[in-house]
């Protein structure tokens, strides 16, 4: 139900001494083809951690045949060194393979400024094991999702299975994880015959409404990655809207459950605003609101403290009255027109489900942005006493 | 020291029962004169309190001749009922004081939609026991300054004796204030024979510089109002710069008592961005980090992790080359040229204050952003066990 579940995919998780944990810490994943078509999404911070520098590149042809991945260092400001690792990798894997370097794409994740000598030991060591251990089926799928995984609580894995072809997926990560930076790494598989234009549109689509409406805790991550590969195993060719229906599934389910396994939430919020001007508007509403700290220490301590929405949805500059606007908790409106309206006491924060709903009345565009409340876990978790 | 140390300016400080816990919670401050010019910067959030929608009327012609402040409710998206509120507080004052409603700028603080009948019947006998308690004198700024408090744990005064004038002040609020909005009300004083309109220059290029770069948790007020009246009792009238120095110099004051006293707080954190291609950048990107929960959270953690300071400034759009950046922590350079340098180990993040400089090398221009961390008392204070 992983990456293994299209056909064509094989995949290995390993313990190889790159994480102090001295979990698991290596995942390979490799496409037998017949196809090779690839297609990538990476973060769009400026600092950009050495294997984002390198994928980017490799991918930039549309095609990758490998994807090697560790967690225990996120190899980013490591310098000229760093750069070398991530190079020597990719090189390693295609001498294991049988391919070329530029077919391999390469992850990492963990802290910044991680990369010295023991980690290209580690990451180089792993690439044997992993290429050792490759192997079809569930088994496999899983080990490599459990190998990336940081403080991720467990493995997250999804599959749809369309007509006639399968999308399958592993990702990690998404905000408020110790002790490094939130990242998140998603590799998704297929055995969809298409070209990388397609699988790029179709990428590009799925994220747009999947992983990029995921905002745990404002912070983007040097490292983000998401992949796309095509074996075309399946032999079948399915049309464009096909696969981008199945590919942003994969990627709803995969959302999901990291939205469900923020360190230190107590509360899994669905920010929704209805009737916006437009789609960008709902989502910069929506965004505000998940980014105020007061809203979400207000949703940990199960207050329904609507004047903390009203106040982030107004610093921004959507086109809406402020003062005629509705917001509701779990259901209930305690703001209407810009003015209390059902007692506080009607609504029940206890659920971890959560949802706000926000009425500008002013279109029909609708978006959804998926946060986290704001804990003492969160804090505990990212004020490095875990490190 | 405080609104009452300029001469012309009477103040009081009264227990009028708008406040649940009972303290001081409506405060006057009068100008007798007499010049009555006056300025204000008023919050640029679009929700705003009822009190500003009316002080930015009242004070378009330039003009004010007191100020009625009350905590224990922030009178925001109260409907119309809160406005006539404000209306008639400011007649109420009109009346006691003998000049117009107009000349009354009002102010509130506390928990947004808090504005009821027992709230208006609260703050009107609040304004005919501030009217009756007026006064000259230390005692009595004092008595006003406290009269403003929510959870601040002090009054919070400055003063500035010039070339033959004086400006004085106080402030309340900034950032991490339970149960309610981090409001922030400053009502300036000054002796200084000025005209209005540069009254409003100094006062924006006072508050450019010092409130506008404290971003204690990155939420902005409904109800944020900073005065400034001038009575011109000294006689002398000083040039703009001279009045611009004093204004910056009691703003700059008050500022960093509102950074000291951010509840919740265990370290007051002042990024510097150096060698910005302008100011505007050198601001943007210290706000960036500034409004990093990671960051701040490793801040709490002691833990010099300069990796969530690339990460936020890379999420920016100012002009800097990501990799050629330095970063001091505590004066130790932790990053340097986008590569680990002296060993975090060397840096104490155990004092209060806490110095995070950033170097750009790209441009001359510099500028600070005062911040806070993020700390399990901000979460508890902000998550309503407090209310």
């Amino acid at each position: 139900m992983s990456v293994t579940a299209a056909a064509g995919f094989r995949a290995a998780g390993v313990t190889a001494g790159v994480k102090a944990s001295g979990g698991p810490d290596v995942a390979l994943v490799v496409n037998d083809g017949p196809l090779d078509a690839a297609a990538a999404v990476f973060t769009s911070n400026r600092a950009k951690a050495n294997p984002v520098l390198w994928s980017q590149q490799a991918i930039a042809g549309g095609t990758a045949r490998a994807v090697i991945l560790n967690s225990g260092g996120a190899n980013c400001f490591t310098g000229a060194f760093g750069f070398q690792t991530t190079h020597q990798t990719a090189e390693r894997v295609a001498e294991r393979l049988g391919i070329g370097a530029v077919d391999v794409q390469v992850c990492s994740t963990g802290l910044i400024g991680v990369g010295d000598e023991a980690f290209r030991a580690g990451v180089l060591r792993g690439v044997d094991l992993a290429a050792d251990a490759l192997a079809a089926g569930d088994e496999a799928g899983l080990a490599a999702a459990q190998a990336i995984m940081t403080t991720d609580s467990k493995p997250k894995q999804a599959v749809v299975a369309a007509d006639g072809f399968t999308v399958g997926g592993m990702a990690k990560g998404a905000g408020m994880l110790a002790p490094g930076l939130a990242t998140m790494l998603v590799v998704l598989t297929t055995d969809a015959e298409a070209d990388a234009d397609v699988l790029d549109r179709a990428l590009r689509a799925a994220t747009r409404v999947t992983f990029d409406r995921l905002d745990s805790d404002g912070c983007m991550s040097t490292n983000d990655t998401v992949l796309l590969l095509s074996s075309g195993a399946s032999g079948i060719r399915p049309d464009e809207a096909a696969i981008t229906a199945a590919v942003t599934a994969v990627c709803d389910d995969l959302a999901r459950q990291l939205h469900g396994d923020a360190e230190g939430a107590t509360h899994d919020i669905a920010i929704e605003v209805l009737h916006a001007a437009s789609e960008d508007e709902a989502v910069l509403v929506a965004r505000s609101v998940a980014r105020s700290n007061l809203f979400k220490a207000a949703i940990f301590g199960n207050d329904p403290n609507w004047g903390r929405v009203l106040a982030a949805i107004g610093t921004t500059d959507a086109t809406f009255d402020p003062y005629r606007v509705d917001v509701h908790f779990n259901g209930v409106r305690v703001c209407h027109a810009g003015e209390p309206d059902r007692p506080r006491e009607e609504v029940d924060l206890a659920p971890r489900a959560t949802s706000i709903v926000i009425d500008l009345f002013a279109g029909d565009a609708t978006a959804t942005i998926r946060t986290n409340d704001l804990t003492h876990d969160y804090v505990h978790e990212n004020s490095a006493y875990a490190s």
